[in-house]
């Protein structure tokens, strides 16, 4: 390349102006930013009651209301645009600013919904946002790479450039959805914090000196601060449940074929032995399911050939509900498997006294929990490095070095061996047999539970830790497994870092070098904690379900943000 | 290897002879076979009349029996075995047979219908033959490999020999199946024609002097003698739906994930770009459906990490009936696309006319005909043969050189180049793309239709030629690009060729090098021809009932094997 230093500095630099400046004068917010928490009322603070009324509401209320005509697609979209801009001047989680876009879309659906009484469809006026990957018209995809700037996808005069949409993108439009804004992700999206050369840190929100975790760290960050209702992220490793666990919002990874990938810009294309999904982002589990069926009502499957013709099942749905509704002073008729640790690094003291939390409301409700041996965690996660990696790299430095920009070192490249196809054929193998084993394994415990039937789903953390300090991410294996198992995840925010409960607990033993890692309550303090609900391959609709009730009861017990008793 | 060239053939001699000697005295058959067609009367001259009853029911009709009590399990299977033992002497297409094993399994299957007054399953007392790609218990698995006599795949001591079974094979058993024997294969799997070094050449039995086809050559071949009712082949590039459209039978190329392939030996095992399936064939598209629908009941997706859960769709196969029901008389309900050619290959005389025969049927059953541009086939072409080849032939010279048996000039391994992780990643884009143009150009035919839906299936040649001659088969392309764009593909006996009909007509021009192929009307005299119905991804249901809406009409048409009138 012929760009020097200095040249990409620039163009990143431009790059993020820019972003700032796309947010209206009356919008902007003193420098620096006081708190470490700029949730709740500090945020609150820059808005009117409407506004607060509006943003606080999650998709679903949202969408009652502007299905109906009683809040207008304008009006909500103004709001969120007021609160998302604010967001990101809190703790810089955009790349993309297109509220003119956004309004002017609202304004049509309005005006349509005036002329036919009649709403567009499922998520009428909802604003939606998307993590950077999405192609939306006009707008640019950076995906965190300087050389991405004013190109398509690293290429210069690409006719595609600003005109193409998403498959995603495509079907949210005709779903009446409101887009207005793409959020962060660090550069190659392959790590659990967001950075990158354009945007810098994308911080927590519940505190700030903490990460907002990755790759989709833009999105749970705005979430947090409600300055978007829901969205869409992606997740190869756990890129879509870690920045919900950190963030204290809810994500479904689901599996393989259920959403459209179709025309997303990635990393490393075409890697299809752990492949990426994309999967909304919310505050709150109905608000996934919102999303997540009105994106299937649009048969996905005729127009990405990846996607499987899977419409939302309502059966399996019922049928999971029948199961919860008929299990209270029944007997146990649900079983979970609790996987308290990965057997590779420890969860800090908050994350093991929310999986206590979690086993202790699941056993109130007259559910049988199982200890899940982790025995197996290790080898999806090695397999999953390795898929990762089989190009040695290749693919990620390509787009680093189309403008010689720095190397941040929360996305440094792993090298190592590129595989030949032969190698990457035995690796298939071998996750296949992998899959083979955890499938057996789970069949297996049909011997173990008191309704016959195999366990229901599998509690585990998320991530050793609560939010992490910035630079300490280094351990994505109790997201990664579930990647090569292709199994549907969903993350539920449990409770929050107390400093005053949650104290260092010095570990008897520690499972691997990585567990040496420092927890330190002063720090952590006030970081949410979310832990994952994990299904079997494509048991999207049951494992919505049961996350449904847990996090239904979760907040029954006072936690979702409180101190919780001990168990 | 420490075997020299003498011993590679005193193994396959052995072995070969090994299969001979399984067949009791009484079934043998005088030596040389007399005639070119040795079908119906011929191999009728063998049996007493209730077996040629039993055996020329089809898997329908004989389940209807035997789940009912009327036939018992043991008559049955032995019919079969029977059968099998004289096909497999006239054509030479047995690689292992167990009907002592069978018989046993009958006797257990007719003393708990004894016991019980109930079938086993739907499959119950059924014969079922395989390709020999499945393990079964007491049994060897060669694939053609003489290095993988006495080994499991290949690997001595390996504990699992005659141990494992294939996951289907469990399900088939469970179903009330009687497995009996494994059909023969070209060593690789990857050709038209079936051929090894163990038992020979699989002669096509309707005209000696031609191929049975391939990979799953020596179940078309033992279903065109009835030998057996039903069996499982596999198809990556046309392995199930050549031999069947060579042999007038039935083929079913199910879209990946539908039928289990967990356990099952392969070539090239892990390259996951375009993958092998595993389907049924059979002697009526009723026995297709009745194995498909039973083995869905299995569940498989519980045991098959890569089978999907997509129980049979009842709703499907209805909706596509009632269509069918409708059409009659009220307008085209129902669109085709005829693609007559693949821009490559011209079809010969006789398939040329097929199409014509098909298309003729279509339009007086009052459905909308759409010509098909073959644009499109060339690249599934390439990018098939790319993922074939993307180890340079690594993998299956490997499982050549354990004996060091001699390369057979029909299964001579391609080599090329070999991929890297990062070329690999870069062909599964093209083909993913690929599959997006395909499924656009599908969807854009709604356009043309009278009925404002895209066309219901696509209707082609399964190859250019009738069974082709020995050592001739070189072009895939018109099966292989389904492989790549994963659609379903049912193949349908029309004709046979009628020299007196079918005269050599000389090419205004040839479309490539391997157009050049000779027609040779007295050769092909009485090959059958058959062509392929395919539907969209995952749509077997829908394929499967309109290909026996077909297939009836067909037969009601004069043909299935008849001389049909000029259109």
């Amino acid at each position: 390349m012929d760009l020097d230093t200095s040249t990409w500095e620039k163009t990143a630099q431009a790059k993020g102006q820019a972003i700032l400046k796309a947010i209206p004068l009356e919008w902007r917010v003193p420098q620096p930013i006081p708190p470490v928490d700029v949730t709740g009322a500090y945020i609150q603070g820059f808005l009117n009651a409407r506004e607060i009324e509006i943003t606080e509401a999650d998709a679903v209320a949202i969408t009652t209301q502007t299905t109906s005509g009683k809040w207008s697609a304008v009006e909500v979209t103004e709001a969120f645009c007021h609160r998302a801009a604010i967001a990101h001047q809190l703790v810089n989680c955009l790349h993309e600013i297109f509220f003119e876009d956004a309004l002017r879309v609202a304004k049509e659906l309005d005006e349509n919904f005036a002329a036919t009484g009649k709403p567009t469809g499922p998520l009428h006026g909802l604003p939606v946002s998307l993590k950077d990957q999405f192609h939306v018209k006009g707008v640019e995809t950076t995906m965190g790479y300087v050389g991405w700037i004013g190109t398509f996808e690293g290429n210069k005069d690409d006719p595609r450039a600003g005109v193409v949409e998403s498959e995603l993108v495509r079907e949210l439009r005709n779903l009446g959805a409101v887009l207005f804004c793409k959020t962060s992700v660090p550069l190659t999206l392959m790590t659990g914090e967001t950075a990158n050369n354009i945007i810098g840190y994308t911080w927590n929100p519940n505190n700030r000196r903490l990460s907002s975790g990755g790759s989709s760290g833009g999105e749970g960050a705005l979430l947090a601060l409600r300055g978007s209702p829901a969205g869409f992220g992606s997740d190869i490793g756990g890129s879509i449940r870690i920045p919900a666990a950190f963030n204290g919002v809810f994500g479904l990874r689901p599996s393989t074929g259920r959403m459209p990938y179709e025309g997303v810009a990635n990393s490393i294309d075409g890697q299809n032995t752990v492949l990426s999904v994309v999967g909304p982002m919310a505050t709150s589990i109905g608000s996934l399911k919102l999303l997540f069926k009105a994106v299937l009502s649009q048969e996905p499957w005729l127009y990405d050939p990846l996607a499987l013709p899977l419409p939302w099942r309502d059966d399996l749905e019922m049928e999971t509900q029948k199961l919860i509704k008929e299990s209270s002073g029944r007997g146990p008729l649900l079983s979970f498997g609790i996987m308290r640790h990965d057997g590779v690094v420890q969860p800090h003291p908050p994350v093991k006294e929310a999986m206590v939390f979690v086993t202790h409301i699941l056993k109130e409700l007259g559910h049988q929990m199982i200890e899940w041996d982790p025995q197996l965690c290790k080898e999806g996660q090695e397999i999953a490095e390795r898929a990762y990696n089989m190009d040695s790299g290749e693919d990620l430095l390509s787009h680093i070095s189309l403008s010689g920009e720095a190397q941040i070192p929360q996305c440094l490249v792993e090298t190592g061996k590129h595989l030949n196809a032969r190698e990457v054929a035995a690796l298939n193998v071998q996750k296949r047999q992998y899959q083979k084993k955890y499938m057996d394994h789970w069949n297996s415990t049909s011997k173990k539970t008191a309704t016959g039937r195999p366990v229901d789903a599998i509690v585990c953390p998320t991530a050793p830790h609560a939010a992490v300090i910035p630079g300490k991410f280094r351990h994505t294996g109790y997201t990664s497994f579930v990647n090569v198992l292709d199994y549907t995840s969903v993350v539920t925010p449990i409770s929050r870092v107390d400093k005053g409960i949650h104290r260092f607990e010095p570990l008897p033993q520690f499972l691997s070098e990585v567990d040496q890692m420092v927890y330190d309550a002063e720090i952590y303090h006030g970081a949410p904690v979310g832990i994952q609900l994990i299904g079997r391959r494509l048991e999207e609709e049951k494992v919505l379900a049961l996350a449904e009730y847990i996090s239904k009861n979760i907040a029954d017990f006072g936690g979702e943000g409180y101190v919780q008793p001990r168990a």
